[in-house]
């Protein structure tokens, strides 16, 4: 496959949410450098100053000097209204020579793994879950897809960070399956839907991210909390690097199934 | 198995959602039969019309004329006050004698069949589906569960109403996948947690109910709703009766992998 590997992105514009940290930030960094020349990124993010600094960042890298446009937009994914000004940027952040929109759903949170499915009783609690990892994800999705119709000369994206937890059941983590679950079956019907997009599910593995870090500190059933312990004891954890250029390779080479889960372990190492 | 099987549910509480109509009007007659003199059921709907005809067709039955408690409780099971009075009734139809609660979440919606996913730009649209169909039937497993704690001598069992649309994405469903997906991964996660509790995963097979009607005039993908049409017309529907009673021989065996999805077709039509 890596004989028909392209060497960068196309004239994109691309749309990251989470980008502030941990693995949307180097989805940012990593996708600044494979855009070619008039590209743009749209970053969003809750923390305002993280995403600044960021854009400082890539402004000074060489991207940023040859005019890659980084745009910020601090919104919560988790309102309609942060959903909007994601989009209104996108806009604005477009034009007639860019090739290919790619949107990066990279925004989630872990939800309380400190506690058991039988003590959620409250509604209002898995509603607000649901409502930023799952509703966000489809209507960001859907909002950015009308945004960008379906045009000749014009490629279009879609990935959504995934996770093993779509798959396979942890004890103390039910939020957090019950959304990578839910999101993934959402982004299959959108792939058996839109033949022209391309869907991507990419499973990152376990990353040395704040997230990880609470897992390890919070997670109730005392098993899956040691083998996040031993995991990151014996180096199994992987850096936000390693598993972004995994990422890189997939969007790159294009040869996935449209909304096929892939998890990093899948991959071969080469 | 069948050796095994036992020829009643005990003495039993029966909480069941969507009970006024449909698989869960089926499913509440068949429990009627099924368990001990002594039980009870709680039957939950939004329409009190509706149930209140089933509880006079059961008080006349012949379980009824034996002295089964049926309790109606007219609720929207999308609202924590629902969920509340649901459990409430749950709790004063409970008594000492009871030797088994079965909670059976079947109330569900279609959702918005006549569009595609890149419509769903309206966030409150995808949290309200989400809410009625993913949160309610965490919240109320979690109520149920903390109302009938562990103990010896009382057997649990949860039972979530699933579809093949939980596993496999369709056209224009993505609300109903996306919802079916999560509940099944909620479900696993809960079996995980509570090696003591009986959790089943069941996909009843397309019923030929309301829902089905709705499906097969509403479907916006072409080939989707042609294919409904064609099991229909094929006489490939099953009615609520069969397919009942293959969930009530799984739960009289008692034999499933906890947490296991379990679809109609997967079982031998002995």
């Amino acid at each position: 496959m890596s004989s028909t590997e392209s060497t960068d992105l196309g004239r994109a514009l691309c749309i990251i949410t989470g980008a502030s940290r941990g693995f949307g930030r180097t989805i940012a960094r990593e996708m600044s450098r494979l855009v070619k020349p008039g590209s743009a990124l749209v970053l969003a993010a809750r923390s305002g100053d993280d995403l600044r600094a960021l854009q400082t960042e890539l402004a000074e890298s060489e991207a940023g000097k040859a005019g890659l446009v980084v745009e910020c937009v601090v919104a919560d994914v988790g309102q309609i209204e942060g959903l909007e000004s994601i989009v209104k940027a996108s806009k604005e952040a477009f034009s007639d020579d860019i090739d290919h929109v790619v949107l990066v759903n990279n925004a989630a949170s872990l939800g309380d793994v400190s506690r058991y499915a039988k003590s959620f009783t409250d509604m209002a609690e898995v509603d607000s879950y649901l409502s930023l990892n799952v509703s966000s994800s489809l209507c960001l999705t859907a909002s950015v897809l009308q945004a960008f119709p379906q045009r000749p000369g014009l490629r279009r994206t879609v990935v959504n960070i995934s996770s093993l937890c779509a798959l396979q059941p942890f004890r103390s983590w039910v939020l957090y399956c019950t959304g990578k679950a839910a999101r993934d079956m959402m982004f299959r019907v959108l792939a058996e839907e839109e033949p022209d997009l391309r869907v991507l599910n990419y499973a990152p593995g376990p990353l040395d991210t704040a997230m990880l870090t609470e897992a390890r500190s919070r997670t109730a059933d005392p098993s899956i909390r040691t083998s996040f312990s031993d995991m990151f004891a014996q180096g199994q954890v992987l850096t936000c690097e390693a598993s972004c250029a995994k990422l890189m390779k997939l969007l790159l080479e294009d040869s996935y199934t449209s909304g096929a889960h892939i998890d990093i372990y899948d991959l071969d190492t080469a």
